[in-house]
């Protein structure tokens, strides 16, 4: 039987971050402090249970070695096409096992830990309420920029859920485009064909085709040519490789124009190797967000960028989530 | 001090409706049924303390002649730009009075009773979930088609307000259209300029003009033409009438296609003098929202008619609010 003692002792927990390569995982502390961390390859495995065993053994090791053996009081993991509602990972191409994983009840079963999990858009948004920016903000829009277009709504102090799990899925909003951008879910101008590190190399490519103008990226091999070195030759001043982040900007905050209708949030926050373009993004994005929104939420939404670092947003963000477990 | 008994009494809320030329409200007991209902005109006061005073003089009769004195719980209040966040009525261009007005806390001082204020389209969204079609739902859009396009989101069982309780103004959100409709928020193409009563006969002179097709609808002085008239020829097989409702229908599914991504709800609850033309516009709306849905969410999501009366919709809506307000 648990003492109060026992009870006051659960101070950490554990967050998963599942990745098509990796799985790293990390204890953390309620002031969003990372007292370890280790990771195991997510491929290799047998079957999924091999993976799960696997990992309880490296994570028993991790608890051993930073003494919270007994302290977690549960597992937040963050992991592509996540569902917190279900507990399962479901139509998820990245990782080498069949949809639907029953991912969350695998791992409670193994660690005898109440486990939450979600998408890696949720996950991020909860890591900013729980540690960042988002610390007092009860209505935001958490944006990830990789490579895809993620989204973490919360609205009234609460991560949007859905009927079945599946609210916040922005990066599959279709947006004023051509109509010619064939999005991996099947369907055109998807705000992710315009935004994600994919888009934006594809809108270099239309750019570079439709102009003569001079552009540093004519030299760069096309199997090169990525959201990062179009980032570096904008921020050396080709024009080109500026107009490309100037129009994924102006997609970007028309899109959030827009957003701005459904919760009326404080703030957009951003997040994703694109984000890393900083102002040549977010400048155009404002912009475009300003000119097209409605009178009520004019100068109202601050766009900030996750205050949370690269190395463990992931991870931490996955951690959030166990915080809001009951304990067993 | 109260007694048990007299806190198990509060059986009954108090619905008020306030349009721009009357102000309705009635009693209303747990299971939506009204218990008696009156109306004074809006218009015709010295100031917004007179309509105070008079609302009051007439709802003390009414509770009187209802035996209701002492029973009730709490007001709630539907009413044109009202915001529930602040109590306020905000930028109300139809009301006698200048804004803000701070409804609210006038009514809670003058009737000694917890009062809680919304818009008209939240009212309706919380009429749905108190007493009708939403009894059970935890993720609906309510979509109130009329003068205007307004909506109220319910999303995990909640109402969302969002940070200045402008959440869910769907209608102002931007749709892919021409970019010529200027909406009566100074931007063009809102949903509201396709998919209101206005919008719809702003289509069918659009369509009679680009067209030379036979149709009843020329013979309609153009001051007569309505959303209504156009239905009506609809059903008699006018086609330019029924082409106007099938573009009406796409736009709004087109919209509602992008809305699933946001709360990923079960249901859109359609209400208001547009919904009455029925299937006209919910099969095209249908059509396309499935056209251009995520898969995530095909074949997932119902149109509903609102099961709300219309002569008690919005009162009803109204007292819904009340039921979720502290008693004082």
């Amino acid at each position: 039987m648990k003492d109060i003692k026992d009870m006051k002792e659960k101070d950490f927990v554990l967050g998963i971050d599942m990745g098509g390569t990796n799985t790293e995982f990390a204890v953390v502390n309620a002031r969003g402090e990372i007292i370890g961390r280790d990771s195991i390859p997510t491929v290799g495995h047998k079957d999924i249970y091999d993976f799960v065993s696997c990992l309880k053994g490296a994570v028993d090791a991790l608890l051993e070695r930073t003494g919270t053996n007994g302290c977690i009081r549960a597992i937040g993991v963050g992991a592509p096409c996540a569902n917190q509602y279900t507990g399962c990972i479901e139509a998820a191409t990245d990782l080498p096992w069949d949809s639907p994983i029953p991912l969350a009840s695998l791992l409670e079963r193994a660690f005898s830990l109440p486990t939450s999990i979600t998408n890696d858009a949720n996950a991020a948004a909860a890591g900013e309420m729980a540690y960042g920016h988002a610390r007092g903000l009860k209505n935001f829009i958490m944006i990830t920029l990789g490579t895809g277009v993620g989204s973490g709504i919360v609205c009234d102090g609460h991560l949007l859920s859905g009927s079945r799990g599946f609210a916040g899925e922005l990066g599959h909003v279709l947006v004023r485009g051509n109509g010619d951008r064939l999005c991996g879910c099947g369907r055109y101008d998807c705000l992710e064909t315009y935004c994600s590190a994919k888009g934006i190399v594809r809108t270099a490519k239309e750019m570079l085709g439709n102009s003569d103008m001079d552009s540093e990226l004519r030299s760069v091999p096309e199997e090169s040519l990525s959201a990062k070195t179009i980032c570096e030759a904008a921020q050396r001043g080709d024009v080109i490789a500026k107009d490309v982040y100037e129009f994924t900007g102006k997609i970007l905050g028309e899109a959030c124009a827009n957003f701005a209708a459904f919760t009326d949030p404080e703030a957009y926050i951003i997040f994703g190797g694109v984000a890393k373009a900083g102002d040549l993004i977010v400048e155009p994005m404002r912009q475009a967000m300003e000119r097209n929104m409605l009178h009520l939420y004019k100068d109202r939404v601050e766009i900030l960028f996750s205050s949370l670092k690269d190395a463990e947003a992931a991870l931490l963000g996955a951690s959030a989530l166990a915080w809001d477990m009951p304990e067993i």
